[in-house]
């Protein structure tokens, strides 16, 4: 059974709410389609500037527009996503570094279900409520909502400093950038025996053609909402 | 029954290659869903200069991605995209002036039905067989193709190199940017006395949602290709 699976990893950084959208999609797929999802915790930020990109909101109406589409992405794909009242600041000054390395060392050392808990706890800090993801209190209270114990956090709040753990981030970072990616999420799907790139979280009814499965929309337990 | 029509502007330009997905789209489901479609033919050149963007494929690996991406989505739509042989010249230094003024032409002397020909004739030249759009010989075979007669072609040339074509031109793409177009596909769904703005070839399932139709794919007539 797992050797006829098809591998999808997901590259993605939690300062990005598109990729939010994605990450929850793929959880709720993981079971519903013949995938061995493979989370990769990267930085954005050496993505934008390994590929030379520029981030999408600099352009005004593209920053108008992206904040409709994700108050109507939000509601459609159910997931609560609510800008924070700086975005610019959470996304450009602030930054994700110290998260998207405390999810490393928690993909290091713990299985597939605390790295799923753990980001969404912290996409529900800077994407939904508005909550700081940069200093070692704020990464606490996430592990601790995500399940880990306290001792756990503090192993982890450790380990993300050390040479290794940033090493490692900086290796997934790159992997991305060999996929040619130029943001996230970048969806790297493998079929016969060929890497498949699927950038944003739009193209998964595309995505799931190619895999030769099912899209039944954002909610695959209601799809009635979409047909 | 057309008072209760939603009203689907569709902003376009020939040059963009995504803009060809979601124009056949639409005029695939312009008779499946309950929607009035406005074509607006506009000029991306002044959307892009004036909202401030930059073309995506300018970031070498979103290029790459692009590239890959519009083949599988031509298989996918069923639309039969082939890129250029040199891109760049085709789009930047060529470009679409002098086509879309004469699709503007084309849209204030004759209906609906001559203006989607022309511009699927347009699309076919420049995003399927390689072929030119700036020189009067290949407007005149484009609009021969598309069921016009050559004193009707001869008729359009004249009046594309009018003022009142060039400024109602003008018009509509300013009218694209009030509505913060940074890019085609701009799609305006007048829903409920709100205008609502889609961007791109990958909002269709988002936009059936809002406007209240199902979404079956980018071929209706096919499906179980999609389900």
């Amino acid at each position: 059974m797992s050797s006829s699976k098809k591998v999808v990893e997901l590259f993605y950084d939690v300062v990005s709410p598109y990729t939010w959208l994605a990450f929850e999609v793929l959880c709720r797929y993981k079971n519903v389609w013949n995938i061995d999802l493979k989370f990769k915790p990267a930085y954005l930020g050496g993505v934008m500037h390994g590929s030379g990109n520029r981030p999408p909101g600099l352009v005004p109406n593209k920053f108008h527009y992206m904040s409709t589409d994700l108050t109507r992405l939000s509601d459609y794909f159910a997931v609560p996503l609510s800008s924070p009242s700086n975005p610019f600041e959470a996304m450009f000054e602030k930054g994700s570094l110290n998260a998207m390395r405390f999810v490393t060392a928690v993909a290091e050392k713990e299985g597939d279900v605390q790295v799923e808990r753990v980001s969404r706890e912290l996409w529900k800090r800077i994407w939904s409520t508005d909550q700081d993801i940069t200093q070692p209190a704020s990464l606490t209270e996430a592990g601790l909502k995500a399940g880990l114990s306290a001792s756990q956090v503090e192993e982890f709040l450790t380990l993300a400093k050390s040479q290794p753990i940033k090493d490692k981030l900086k290796s997934v970072t790159e992997e991305a950038l060999k996929h040619k990616a130029f943001g996230f999420p970048c969806i790297v799907c493998h079929v016969n025996g060929k890497a498949e790139v699927f950038f944003g979280s739009d193209r998964f009814e595309l995505m799931a053609h190619c895999i030769g499965e099912k899209w039944l929309g954002p909610q695959p337990d209601k799809p009635t909402a979409k047909m």
